[in-house]
């Protein structure tokens, strides 16, 4: 991790140990609830439940559903009200990955260290076993939403609010933008473009979620949503630094597949300094936002900004 | 159409051409909202919104769609809140139609006599083009009962109740059966089973939010349930026997493809004569369950029943 780390903790107080720590500890509790998942309900034949819960427990950072139950949590929200969401959230994160990875899309064979959904089930089980946790996920928020007793418009606004970031307009839009941008060299900005919603969207919606849970403002939201968004670039830019510099163990993937596919990337179209460059001021940005809200306890939003830049997988 | 649409008629007062009738005006409803859809939002990529409403406004019956508005009328209920809802039921079954045409799923190159979807977009953007109205659906039913103000748990119920019957235990698991299935004899009992799910729970969903969104009481929502799973085998097996006798110009795809592809169907396993005794007397139940509710009015909906059994396509 080298020097990096000491840039952490600048004003949150909250050591890498601890942050670690915290991140791990809600990243089970989410695990512990997607097992539960899947598990119920009865019904669902057995090869599919096998090959939805094959890549949804296969590990990973559950950055999205930590990051959900990290901002509940900063406003004082109940993490028993905001899991159902942050597993919607990782639901859904699961179902792009199996999609993203079919031969049709980005072919690849290993994802996490492990053999792809569709190498294990066939690409027809991997392209169901990818709609059903996307089903799944709306049911598994309207279900929360009841047992939690948002209100009415809480409830609606949020399933709102995943659809979106996940569709169209957001996640899915995304991945056909980057799709349309292989093969050629993208300009920054069209490069930022595709991030903001193939990646981006998400971890902002994972945020939004977890703020709307815990019954958040609207300038508590609006703050929260610019530290998500940057947060988002932020952890692209380092994915794309960690496919140069990275240790193919620690990541699960083969560093430089980047270069192989001839992708534009931040490090090919910047370099690599600037490219940390500019992870450092999007936290830094990220923090200060947080920071100026009364209502928002940043302690552990700031840890996690801060401990994503020097993150090594 | 012959002798058989002597049959229609039996204590609902209203003829073949007034149903035929109803019914193209209900799917024009369907489908000019579809289209209001699939022109909003900006921000979705150009290539992305062509192949999604390349498939949703390719025409068709419109039959899960129509039957949510004809339910929603039969207790009463306001067309304008049960249209949004039945338009996420197309949503739903088109990204279906689109995903099981794909090369790794049936490998389908025409449907409604048109080109499929990965046939015109690539198979990349017809995955992704499913994933987007899939996820659209549950975004068109939270705006719908944001917009028509339906009571919290109705609204959340509604959006359980899609995302179950399209889900894994559902359509999706339905898909996963009928892959299962091929190459081999599949008994009797087991094709009931695989067509439960696989377009069974859909049609039954439909028939269910309508109800739900018109307010519908416990008792008659157990009678249409049991309706629309009737409905929903009737369909199936008339389908089934379209594919044996049917023109293959009006159906707009290839008959006897079933038999080509060696597939178990109610003709191979009942007969022809069998099967269509069949779909009488689940059309014979379904209309007296309906009719025995006080508080449904059921002419069309008896109408609809009769009109299945004799279409031509």
């Amino acid at each position: 991790m080298g020097e990096e780390t000491l840039s952490i903790g600048g004003g949150n107080g909250i050591t890498v140990e601890e942050i670690q720590r915290y991140l791990k500890e809600k990243a089970k509790s989410v695990e512990a609830r997607l097992k539960e998942y899947m598990e119920r309900p009865a019904g669902i034949p057995e090869t599919l439940r096998e090959a939805m819960a094959y890549s949804l427990l296969a590990g990973g950072k559950r950055l999205r559903p930590v990051l959900t139950l990290a901002t509940a949590e900063a406003l004082g929200g109940d993490e028993e009200k905001a899991l159902p969401f942050a597993c919607a959230v990782e639901m859904i994160h699961t179902y792009s990955l199996i999609h993203d990875d079919l031969p049709a899309m980005d072919d690849d064979d290993f994802r996490r260290g492990t053999p792809t959904n569709h190498k294990i089930y066939g690409e027809a089980m991997a392209i169901l076993a990818g709609d059903a946790l996307l089903t799944r996920a709306f049911d598994v928020m309207a279900e929360g939403a009841l047992d939690a007793e948002l209100p009415r418009k809480t409830a609606l606004t949020l399933i709102r609010e995943c659809a979106v970031r996940a569709g169209a307009e957001g996640m899915v839009g995304g991945q056909v933008k980057d799709i349309q941008g292989e093969g050629r060299e993208v300009s920054l900005e069209e490069l930022q473009d595709i991030h903001r919603s193939k990646t981006g969207d998400l971890i902002t919606g994972s945020v939004r979620i977890g703020a709307m849970v815990a019954g958040s403002g609207e300038d508590e939201l609006q703050a929260l949503t610019g530290y998500a968004e940057r947060l988002g670039l932020a952890f692209q830019i380092q994915d794309d630094v960690l496919d140069v510099v990275g240790d193919h163990q620690k990541l699960g993937k083969p560093v430089g597949s980047d270069e192989v596919k001839n992708k534009s990337t931040y490090p090919s179209l910047l370099g690599l300094d600037s490219s940390r460059e500019r992870i450092r001021s999007l936290v830094e940005e990220a923090k200060q936002l947080i920071t100026a809200q009364e209502r928002i306890r940043p302690a552990r939003l700031l840890a996690i900004a801060d401990y994503l830049t020097v993150r090594d997988k």
